[in-house]
């Protein structure tokens, strides 16, 4: 891999694409080269990076002549239909899309977790979803030291998970409440201002939806672990950034909190904040535009053996997106 | 009991007590007098019962004299102070307070669940926790046909479960942001515009909320089922009214979403709200000013043997509250 090299962001213009522009910045990571893509309707709009102007490009199959790394974000349709192309002109893509997440070819990495996995890739490595991301920051320290069998969780997903246009309808809503008006719907099929809604993607026929299946899927491959167990419900709350969940987890070894909070203390990327006396907790509010997650709430699990209990925050379009997949391309760079 | 009662409610200004007036007018409840008594500072307001002013009157121990049923929702500390009293002076405490739900002399009630109970009260019956209220709801219909074991359950809870002020902060703060100022801080330690609080009532030692052990304390009292365990995780959310649960359960016989469907159809209080493929599930929006609770996202439990996983939404102040009260009324009605 080039030590310097020629990167592109496809779907530049979106919440997480913007989102990866400023973690390549913030990181200082050695990009040789910007290269910005987008669907037809965003291209010729102009971005900075490192203060300079960058105009975005059409996204066509020709994009990927000369790039090194390209960090998907715009959907699961435009990754399966340019990321193989992509690849096979001799980019390494980090995709940050559901489309690869489950391909036996294509390594899907938390680099706190499972950071060698990115040396197996055959030119595509997965990203996961957000809420499976944040969850594992601080679920993997605790399966490392006393062995996950399942867990029960709870989300509380913010709106940027949906995107720009999700964040904006939360506003608008907010707005026309305030103003005695109707709310108005464009994203969402019921109003989210002041409310939530138990549904995060589409439902599975089994009533999960694909969101809730996630993390055990997710998890077993990255964690290496294939006997894991999830029961999850993805619910979106009128929150703007940063998701939350609430785990309940059994483990094979006897746990304690005095233990399970000196494991996560050392754990990368997360930070205990934990005293009920004091009112500190993880929330939404304080983990946005924040890259390490936050873990708190932590209990002996009331109607579990070796069980524990706790509450996990995170910024979404950071390590749930954007950083992760910036990390992803470090490790690249390290080979 | 007196067949048309002289019934007092107290702390007939908070976001409950308003609540208890209307349900008893809603329910042409047989009041033969209404008393509104509240705080010094609340006294001498007036409030409308069927159309006629009442001046609400301040509460003193003398305040009972005469009032055959008295409908208590001004806290625990209030109940503590005057419940007693009152009982003792021949009138019938219906208490929305957490002060004697685990007093063995009182008995604790929901209607649609053990109706029966009210009988063998002393004076005081307690009415259950919000949350636990509207989950058992669904939990107990369940419990009776398949015999619940345990439950791991995230709550997701409007601020008018912490009162009239709750509402008003919300409210005040979405409006403080959209002008571009500080959120202002009164009811609840951080913001909760835009936020989720992952605590709601005090900590206990072990790390818990009280609120957080009401499920299974309480749970096993209604349920007459000691054995119970309840893991709950409760966390407040920008939502101004009706609570909404996220719950696996376990149960001791095999369980299938159709059979538990089956059952939950015939529940008395409850709607199910369950069509993925119309994206019908219940939401907060929608249960508010209900009676009826609603359950839906009834799924086989991925991380269970003979478990489900659904989720719950009412109204916290009718069913969680000021209903609820006033069908214990109605069961001493029938004495």
């Amino acid at each position: 891999m080039n030590k310097t090299p020629h990167v592109a962001v496809v779907g530049a213009t979106g919440a997480v694409g913007i989102e990866m522009i400023r973690v390549l910045e913030r990181r200082r990571f050695p990009v040789g080269k910007l290269t910005l893509l987008a669907s037809a309707r965003s291209a010729g709009k102009t971005l900075t990076y490192l203060g300079t102007p960058i105009t975005v490009q059409e996204l066509t199959p020709d994009s990927f002549r000369g790039i090194d790394i390209a960090l998907f974000s715009a959907g699961g349709d435009i990754s399966r239909q340019f990321a193989p192309a992509a690849a096979a002109a001799g980019c390494v893509v980090v995709d940050n899309s559901s489309a690869f997440r489950q391909d036996e070819r294509v390594p899907l990495v938390i680099p706190e977790i499972n950071a060698a996995d990115v040396r197996k890739h055959q030119g595509i490595i997965a990203n996961p979803n957000c809420t499976t991301a944040i969850t594992l920051m601080a679920l993997y320290p605790l399966h490392q030291a006393f062995g996950v069998t399942r867990v029960f969780a709870s989300s509380y997903q913010a709106v940027s998970g949906t995107g720009a246009k999700a964040i904006e309808e939360l506003s608008r809503q907010v707005k026309q409440i305030a103003a005695g008006e109707a709310a108005t719907l464009e994203v969402y099929p019921y109003q989210i201002a002041f409310n939530v809604l138990p549904q995060v993607d589409s439902f599975l026929p089994d009533g999960y939806t694909k969101e809730e299946m996630k993390l055990q899927h997710e998890g077993r491959k990255i964690m290496h672990h294939p006997g894991f167990r999830a029961s999850v419900t993805c619910v979106r709350v009128p929150v703007f950034r940063s998701h939350s969940v609430a785990v309940s987890a059994e483990f094979e070894r006897p746990v304690t909190v005095a233990a399970a909070r000196a494991v996560l203390a050392k754990a990368p990327g997360l930070e205990v904040v934990d005293d009920p006396a004091t009112r500190r907790y993880p929330m939404p509010l304080f983990t946005s535009e924040k890259d390490d997650c936050e873990v708190g709430r932590m209990r002996m699990d009331c109607a579990l053996e070796n069980g524990l209990a706790f509450w996990v925050a995170g910024d979404q379009l950071l390590k749930g997106a954007a950083l992760n997949a910036v990390q992803i391309a470090e490790e690249l760079l390290r080979d």
